[in-house]
């Protein structure tokens, strides 16, 4: 196994659980929210700062009026003025690159596909769910009743979406977006893992 | 072989030939445009006319405004009133639904997904592609210079979308309006026949 796996996905599709499962089939290291502290490290930001910023899209109207002045280069007099928020993206941008040229890896959510977009040997994948078994999941996990727990999918999915459309050149959750979306609620939780297996080896088989 | 798959696809995509190798695969009925003259034979329209409307949206301002004061339903007097367009799309939609009532095939297109939606032995898939690969795929099909094929692609992807949008509750094109999308231009056709085949499997041994 050589190719590094990306996944977007849906809140409470268990993308994270099956993106976890992957990575110990191929004995790979796995990136979630870990990738957090390793950011923290390499970049200098406090832990709780990145978590405050991870995955959360910067919303306000006059919050992107004012960025529209910025330039989005990476040079020195930009970066120290820019808002926090965009300082840790980038931060978070370079530490998912480093793990990358580290080796075969599972990496879910934080644009990571989109981070590594120069790259031939990644497989971007996207994992989704009927609305129902996510409110199943989601009720179950944090113990909430059925609205909250929908409440709770529609403002994650909401966040995902502004932050990856804001800080990508492409759609959250459309098809091509990605190399290959499965809805997990069809398929189950061992038959999406089987699926990403036997589609990593198409991949490795085409592309050696 | 117990299930129906159906395709929506990008046009370029080789979501067709894909459809079709599928079929032969498991030596089972394939239905694209020959749907039509099946529909004609059932329906009493002349072939001529459902191809004209045949994934075709109904596009324009004043129309839809007219639509609006017909209730959508399907009894005697309101079928009557319908305009012609409404009138063919349930023809194709009631030859689905019988195609679907003979055992397993596989039908591209035509919102056949959604035709089916009370099934729960239908796979439905979106296959979609790169856009470089897919002007290279129709500038040798139809003999158009890069640009006429940018071009064809983008309208018949319009029509396509728009059909779709206007007559089912779901987006073409999002992953989460379908159970499996698949980017043929990294998986190849025959990696993407593969995937479809492994999806399947693994879909018919959880619902048996």
């Amino acid at each position: 196994m050589k190719s590094i796996i990306t996944i977007g996905r849906q809140f409470g599709s268990a993308g994270r659980e099956i993106g976890k499962l992957v990575a110990d089939h191929y004995s790979i290291p796995f990136y979630d929210k870990n990738l957090i502290s390793r950011a923290a490290k390499e970049s200098g930001f406090c832990e709780e700062m990145i978590e405050v910023h991870d995955e959360r899209p910067t919303s306000s109207f006059l919050y992107n009026l004012v960025m529209d002045t910025y330039s989005f280069g990476y040079n020195a007099s930009s970066f120290v003025e820019m808002p926090i928020s965009h300082k840790i993206f980038l931060a978070q941008f370079d530490t998912i690159k480093k793990i990358a040229d580290e080796g075969p890896c599972v990496i879910v959510g934080r644009c990571a596909d989109y981070a590594l977009i120069d790259r031939d040997d990644v497989i971007n994948l996207f994992i989704y769910g009927n609305m129902d078994a996510r409110i199943k999941r989601i009720m179950s996990r944090f113990d909430l009743n059925e609205q909250k727990a929908k409440d709770m999918i529609n403002k994650k999915d909401k966040q995902r979406q502004s932050y990856y459309n804001y800080y990508s050149s492409k759609k959250w959750g459309r098809a091509d977006s990605y190399d290959l979306c499965i809805n997990s609620s069809l398929w189950g939780i061992d038959g999406t893992k089987e699926l990403i297996i036997q589609a990593t080896e198409n991949f490795e088989k085409q592309h050696s």
